[in-house]
């Protein structure tokens, strides 16, 4: 049995239901999955007309009702009061409401086990705010309604996973976040979601925090004090895994295929080597050409994947927006799916 | 007048001979400069017996004795008692010392207008300190004999060209350079180089610090403390620069052309794009297949360019080293020495 999906459409005013349409337009996205839409139907009619996409659109009321055929959109729907007010490219708590409300479902679907896992499209961090949502995103909102304490954002791009120890935070209290307990922690969440994405010994290399990986300690003491020992630590517990090796070189390594997956001591050490693998930009149209990549949140007790790209307000509307990184955001969940069920 | 470039032979003990001799065995070289290697001929000679290439050479005391023809290495000799003592793979003073006196002859010869650039081959900090050298490596040094007191980093491949705010200290301490003063210093420096480099109105881009630039504040205030005050001065000088740009996508717009040159708030910001873009690992070697990029120094009074990869220890005196980053290095003196003649 293919897995079901619940794919969010997120912040109705972004590329969410243009880049959803767009994939529940390829077949082989319903070779390898059941997907259903978590979102109001307006939208995706709107971006139906908008791509000029022929697929039906199938409301249902839960998922055991939904068709899972190719040419017709399952939507699960999310009740919003005049839709219409709702633009493209501008915030509104309107439309933060909405988008909280349908990745509210989608968890809840998830932990009854009525969906196999969720797949998210950005949400608008104002517009949810606005709403009343202070979660700072996704992952946060996630971990709350799941009451997950422990958990770590991966990226994966082709050849590249990289897992990071801290996210959202400045790059000072991230100098500060590189403790031992906690590289441990992402190490082991790491090598989990390896696992289950059939790696059968997978191979881990960590970064480390300052240039050079330090340089023995000639700049900065946080490899010795603290990363060192957690690999030490992790590999005592049989897993595979070497470092700190100097952040840049790491990534053009594992990008070659030495390691199945990187530890990124903080945001940018692993978001600029991802997107910079993934991401091309379009210098004519002001905008992303190809948007390869996923986001998924390690340490939840269910499947979540999402795009690894904002919700582009700028280009909202458009038509322009590509698919690549939902895409392979399913294709992602897919894996980890499959193998949560086996 | 082709340029007349000086190339340091660099510790001879790694890669540094090996490249050059496979660079200097390309016609291509000599069709746009005049090349003259300042270093040991011993170490020349053996580099072209293990890369087999047939090419002659010929030591001369001075650069106005050189042949420049394809076909001869012309070579300064700096002397060394006992060379053959020196072997692939290990530091030692006698490397370190050979290499330093290598550099120091090449920055002398440029100082009094003899050589129009210099180009730079791998040194061994280890090998230097063990010579009792104790900068940190080659800018350093540069700075430190030409008297320069404001310099900066440039990193360049391809579309890519990254100067930096600070280079090697701690993370933690890179936080703390984020200083209005510097940040307008590096943006001249990278605007010089650009107009040296043929472009009318370089465009610049400019990193924040902070994961997403701060996102307004909320993680961090050095853009708006202190980015943001030296990207307005520099615009009202009549630079053409914006940002700040959250780290992870600003250098993948610089890449599809929408900058000719980026400022990284610290090395790896900078340095993990760049080798991302330049480095291809080969997994089953255990080396770098592909080594694209060049390190500049600018501010100097004199042109000096280098490889973008350090003495390669493990690979030395195997043959399989990639001379790409040294013919970057060598065209890249060249565009820089023109314009500095013309």
């Amino acid at each position: 049995m293919k897995p079901l999906l619940a794919i969010t459409m997120g912040d109705p005013a972004g590329i969410g239901p243009e880049v959803a349409v767009k994939v529940l337009g390829m077949r082989e996205v319903y070779e390898i999955c059941r997907p259903l839409v978590i979102g109001n139907a307006y939208f995706i009619s709107k971006a139906l007309e908008m791509t000029g996409l022929r697929l039906k659109l199938h409301k249902t009321g839960e998922p055991g009702e939904a068709f899972f055929r190719f040419g017709t959109i399952d939507i699960l729907e999310i009740e919003s009061n005049h839709p219409e007010e709702i633009l493209p490219g501008l915030v509104s708590a309107k439309a933060g409401d909405l988008a909280f409300r349908s990745v509210l479902k989608a968890i809840e679907l998830a932990l009854e086990g009525s969906v196999d896992g969720t797949v998210t499209c950005p949400v608008n961090k104002k517009a949810l705010q606005a709403a009343g949502c202070l979660f700072s995103g996704h992952t946060e909102i996630y971990a709350h309604f799941t009451g997950t304490e422990k958990y770590a954002m991966l990226l994966a791009e082709d050849q590249l996973r990289v897992v990071h120890v801290s996210t959202h935070v400045s790059l000072r209290k991230a100098c500060d976040l590189v403790r031992k307990e906690r590289i441990l922690q992402v190490i082991e969440l790491l090598h989990e979601a390896l696992l289950k994405l059939g790696m059968e010994k997978p191979r881990i290399g960590v970064a480390g925090l300052n240039p050079h990986a330090g340089e023995e300690g000639l700049f900065g003491d946080e490899e010795n004090g603290e990363i060192i020992p957690a690999i030490n630590e992790a590999s005592s517990k049989g897993i595979c895994v070497t470092g700190p090796f100097p952040p840049d070189s790491l990534f053009v390594r594992a990008k070659g295929g030495e390691f199945d997956g990187c530890v990124a001591m903080y945001h940018d050490q692993g978001h600029i080597p991802v997107k910079l693998s993934g991401f091309e930009w379009d210098v004519n149209k002001g905008a992303m050409k190809s948007l390869r990549g996923v986001n998924v949140t390690l340490g939840l007790p269910i499947v979540r994947t999402s795009v690894d790209h904002g919700t582009a307000f700028e280009i909202a509307g458009k038509g322009i927006a590509s698919p690549d990184s939902l895409f392979n955001a399913v294709a992602f969940a897919v894996q980890l799916s499959k193998k949560i069920k086996s």
